[in-house]
């Protein structure tokens, strides 16, 4: 099944095909594609928000299409969970990634708090041919570390620190990330509702 | 693994636990749990909110437990999606649910709208002992048949028709309509993220 992935981000659209390489999903993008303004409530808000555009827009262009968003955060504990559903907006939108990085090590820094803990959160929306939706949400727990770690990666990982793997994400290979991570968890549960749907 | 159910609902929980018959959750209650006030934002918020509440509630009872919320409801098209987020106050909060179902009947019959069609949105909301979240989203289509039929379900099932079986979900048997309602895909996506966040 042909489906155009709501994103702009050539760093996720990468990994979703990593994820999805060995499904029925065949992921593609609509060039025409542009990210509708995100309503900051909630990252299901927000993946939903990309997924009704994206169908719509390939609808008015005479090839209605299954269609994929994703919408995900790093959430710092000291942070009061901060940059969260915003963390696309993080240093203002035209942020660098590596900007963002040291703004998010320093303002840590800086609360003098012990408490290290994060967590990745990704929330995958999905809308079928049919106008049928499905959602997912999956979290990966870790630590911030005092400096940035590895070149692997995109976004935050290289200040997210996975314990049980004892690296930071941009340390892992995409294979290691793509057993464990948030966008993982929400890719296998998003084809398993998709498959049941299907029978 | 044992799970506590937030809900007070036992149709829902009757259902949920032949949708989880054959996995690793071993569903339970918890006598003392109540509904949170629902934030009426959206499903995904709404199971959120409850599944919060059991887990901070079991921990508060030196029971730390993993926990799973569901918050459902039926949106009809020409009601403008209504009752949607806000089905269990369709009518009002202590409306039974014949009198719910009447007053579905009778509303869509006085907006004049050839349009029937309607969706069951269910979402899932687990958290483990760790505290790590999981959340899927499922939806089915169907129509609003002219009058009640069948005697099996709960909440809307009678007055929502589901084409592929030519019944509404009351008169397909549970077997059936666990194969294809919007809970059990969203019950399948659950059980897939769990696993993978198990590896």
């Amino acid at each position: 099944m042909r489906v155009y992935v709501a994103t702009t981000n050539f760093g996720k659209l990468r990994e979703m095909e990593k994820l999805f390489a060995d499904s029925p999903l065949e992921l593609t993008t609509f060039a025409e594609y542009e990210d509708p303004v995100e309503g900051n409530t909630s990252y299901a808000e927000n993946a939903a928000l990309k997924a009704r555009a994206l169908h719509a827009q390939l609808q008015r262009a005479g090839r209605p299409s299954a269609v994929l968003a994703d919408d995900s955060g790093l959430e710092v504990y000291a942070l009061d969970r901060r940059p969260g559903v915003l963390t696309a907006f993080y240093g203002g939108a035209t942020a660098t990634w590596p900007a963002r990085r040291k703004k998010l090590l320093r303002e840590l820094e800086r609360t003098g708090s012990d408490d290290r803990r994060a967590r990745f959160v990704c929330a995958l929306h999905f809308i079928d041919e049919e106008g049928r939706e499905f959602a997912t949400m999956g979290t990966v727990d870790g630590t911030i570390p005092p400096e940035e770690r590895g070149d692997d990666g995109f976004s935050f990982d290289p200040v997210f620190f996975y314990p049980p793997a004892n690296r930071t994400f941009a340390e892992m290979t995409e294979d290691q990330k793509n057993r464990v991570s948030h966008r993982a968890i929400a890719a296998s549960a998003l084809l398993a509702g998709i498959k049941t749907a299907a029978n």
